[in-house]
């Protein structure tokens, strides 16, 4: 087996690793808006719960020495798609705090899915990515 | 282009891989309850589901010389988020399950989604994991 | 950091990559059937729709230097698993396609999975492929 590191801090670390590495490759737990208790934040803010999500994201990838810019791939889980796609407004809002999440325009391969449900109803986005290092 | 090695025995081998391996990574497709025909076990039992999935991941591995603890990341697309996040004793279950399909605490990168459907309806489970060896 | 190469031509390049290369792992982002304005091509044909997002993903891969070969893992995400599952011959038809697109039997880990929306509401499928080279 190849040694894993293993990164878990996170409101479910009894079950899951915020995040994984072997060799290169870092795998990190789909990132969602929540408090230390697993309690969601910003219900009904988007733009609030991805800022939320790509920090979580941030502090993960920085636990590894990482950072955004080590991102390559990256799949936005939504549960309702026209809070992104409705509008240019609306994409401009979560397509901008991405953009300062990552700090300029991400070079990052990237998959958009409308899923039926989150872990908690009201979780509007989960944000899962890739990093190489 | 590098070497695959490919491992492909299960009811959907005339048109995808069990699992596929280059270099130090293996992809395995997503597992589910079926039969060696390729029709549905456990109907209406998420936890038997969640059993069968992981026995069959468990064993694809092994057919790489891998094992459970070189899984990094998996995702769980469930068609119920309430069957594991309804209540204490049925998020128990379907963890318990897990704990003991990995013998222990895994220390994987995990999302989990709710998702509209799954290749037959009766499935209330996938998993679907990357590997690390 | 590790060093990534990236190709973007599609017509979402503003935001994201079409793909990023780190090492020898090649991640695509979801491929649908739009044209270079990200306008839906085939509404109502998953199955051209299927064929359109393919070939998109030979011409990222081409820009890396690989081919459908070099694939090994691939998720799709469809609107309404019963235009692939629903019959036989829907399933011939989509993995008719499948399996031109990759010429031959292709070697690669799948998932199949059934969401609530894609990017555009006439979308019928994503395909989302890793691949190693």
């Amino acid at each position: 087996m190849a040694k894993k590191e293993v990164v878990a801090f996170g409101p479910f670390k009894d079950f899951i690793a915020d995040g994984v590495r072997v060799g290169d490759t870092i795998h990190l737990s789909g990132a969602v808006s929540v408090d230390e208790r697993g309690q969601t934040l910003h219900a009904g803010d988007i733009v609030k719960q991805a800022q939320h999500a790509y920090a979580h994201i941030a502090k993960v990838l920085e636990k590894f020495g990482a950072t955004m810019d080590d991102i390559t791939d990256e799949t936005l889980f939504v549960t309702d798609m026209s809070a992104i796609m409705g509008s240019k407004d609306k994409m401009g809002a979560v397509f901008g705090a991405r953009a300062e999440a990552y700090g300029g325009d991400p070079q990052v391969a990237q998959s958009l899915i409308e899923v039926a449900g989150l872990v908690s109803p009201e979780l509007m986005i989960e944000i899962k990515v890739v990093a190489h290092v």
